[in-house]
């Protein structure tokens, strides 16, 4: 295994991300040094705030740069380590990127601990999607019992987590999802309270029948008209956890209702809280207190998840083109490694 | 002294209000019940918040009704008791209105305290306008030393006190204010690290320079213009105490940067943390603190203001209309009684 595939940013996108902003090529891989990890990967992680590392825009991170490889996370199996905390036949997780295998100094891995879930958890409900919706809700949502909690997004990694997490806290769950069949996963399979489709022509008043209270807490990782339908029915003293903006990562167009004076309006008249974070500022402090707590819930299937999973590395562009676009239904991930 | 003087809402405004929304009339004191008071108004205190009180748009308070008597505190003398709290000569605040006098139960009274500073001061920087800075700042701006805290509204009885309460904590205190008095006073007078003239044609870069470590508190009580140019020089854990938007409340026109996704995309990039309040969220349970703390200071000359004392309830209306317009240089204050 000297020869691996990956995949590399071809060219930067300017709205939506295409196939042609990838390029998929052969490289060989570096020689193992003394702390370097030999890895076979068998799972990629696709995740939207990728979108953010194609283009050159001021972000919290560094862009990749054309024709650096792409950015992500992946599962592996350890091949051959000339690291101590390692041994062969390992499972992993690190920052790889989209590619069939890698050298990388141990480091920076991690070893791959489910409590018995099956180990592409490690990069969905009990990885870093599972962790920003337990520490969106634990330090900025906060919900309360009797409390409304709105999530965007309800079918995906991040949002089935909120759902099920305001509900073992005793709020209403009202999930926002695309479409009838992933309305009724959000529905049944997560057992959420209630559901919206914000592809229904009635969205606005779908919200008001689905919290007739009000909202308390919005687990925003979408924008755009979903946060214009949110917006005017959030209650007093509301929290608003914003963890993403998929809807508008690509420039799209803009509603009325998007302007600023309504939204800062509303954030005054109602003594809103809405705060911008990124998982990475907690995960040091408090992520094995989330694996601890939520481990076992998963491996007991008291916590449920959805995984779409894509195969071969080829396939990765596409799926993530697709799932910007809300294609993917559950938390994308690729089979890098056939048969694993 | 049973007929007094009173202003009432004439018509709602529709964009900027005129004298003609309001209109002053004559009345009679209703007769002193078991436990009211009896006041004659030495001052009554202007602030922004009214012009919320003169539309019918949902709110956080219920708007004043036409032909109601306006809203407002006043500084009052009592003349007559019939409460166990109080006597004649005291010197009170209350909620009466724009009015020269009124009878009001005593139980919603309270005295004036200002630890020997001027008793104007109840309603300015020793009252809701000063907590609204001090609470703002204690509860969600939470300024650091080292850390550059920003404030729209400078010379104002709110940005005063942001500054001046910024740079005790060993903050870099900016202010923002429209026109070189106000910007003279607030570097000369109020002794800020900067200053920045908001109708300034390079006023975006000139906060480069008084900010050359960017924005980690802004204060924000303006919003429109104000904002775009605060926005994109907002740091990482920012924080943003919105405690008003003048420059809004008429519905004034809208820049391209006023778009929601450009906010909110700022938000998110720099886990931006925005929060609106109303000083009353914390009064109840801190206000005595801020008095214990602030008062003596206050008093003692090491935490200046300015007033801007109008002569007569008559000209209340204009000088609203004024202050919305930043025509005001200071805490405004209605002289009702004449001599007081």
């Amino acid at each position: 295994m000297t020869t691996i595939k990956r995949i590399v940013l071809a060219s930067r996108p300017t709205a939506e991300p295409s196939a042609e902003n990838f390029r998929q090529e052969e490289t060989d891989l570096r020689d193992a040094g003394a702390g370097d990890v030999t890895l076979r990967v068998l799972y990629l992680s696709l995740d939207p705030y990728m979108r953010g590392r194609m283009s050159d825009a001021k972000s919290y991170a560094a862009p990749v740069p054309v024709d650096g490889i792409m950015e992500g996370e992946t599962i592996c199996e350890v091949v051959k380590s000339r690291h101590n905390g390692f041994a062969p036949g390992e499972i992993v997780r690190g920052r790889t990127g989209w590619c069939t295998g890698a050298v990388i100094n141990g480091d920076v891995l991690r070893k791959v601990d489910t409590h018995g879930a099956p180990i592409t958890t490690a990069v969905g409900v009990l990885g870093m999607p599972g962790f920003t919706a337990w520490s969106g809700l634990k330090f900025i949502g906060q919900p309360k019992a009797g409390e409304t909690v709105a999530v965007a997004a309800a079918s995906g990694p991040v949002g089935s987590m909120v759902g099920q997490l305001a509900r073992l806290a005793g709020a209403r769950a009202v999930g926002i999802a695309g479409g009838p069949d992933k309305c009724a996963f959000v529905k049944n399979a997560l057992g959420f309270d209630a559901v919206v489709d914000h592809r229904s022509k009635n969205f606005a008043s779908d919200i008001d029948v689905a919290c007739p209270q009000g909202i308390d807490v919005y687990f925003e990782s979408v924008g755009g008209h979903v946060w214009d339908g949110v917006l005017p029915r959030l209650n007093q003293f509301a929290r608003v956890p914003v963890c993403g903006l998929v809807a508008q990562y690509n420039g799209a167009g803009q509603t009325d209702a998007d302007r600023l004076p309504t939204t800062m309006s509303v954030i005054l008249r109602r003594s809103v809280l809405v705060r911008g974070f990124i998982q990475t500022e907690f995960a040091a402090e408090h992520f094995d207190t989330f694996l601890n707590e939520i481990g076992p819930r998963v491996a007991a299937g008291e916590i449920r998840y959805r995984e779409d999973v894509v195969e071969g590395l080829a396939n990765a562009p596409a799926a993530f083109v697709g799932m910007l676009k809300g294609a993917s239904f559950g938390k994308v991930i690729v089979r890098v490694a056939s048969g694993a």
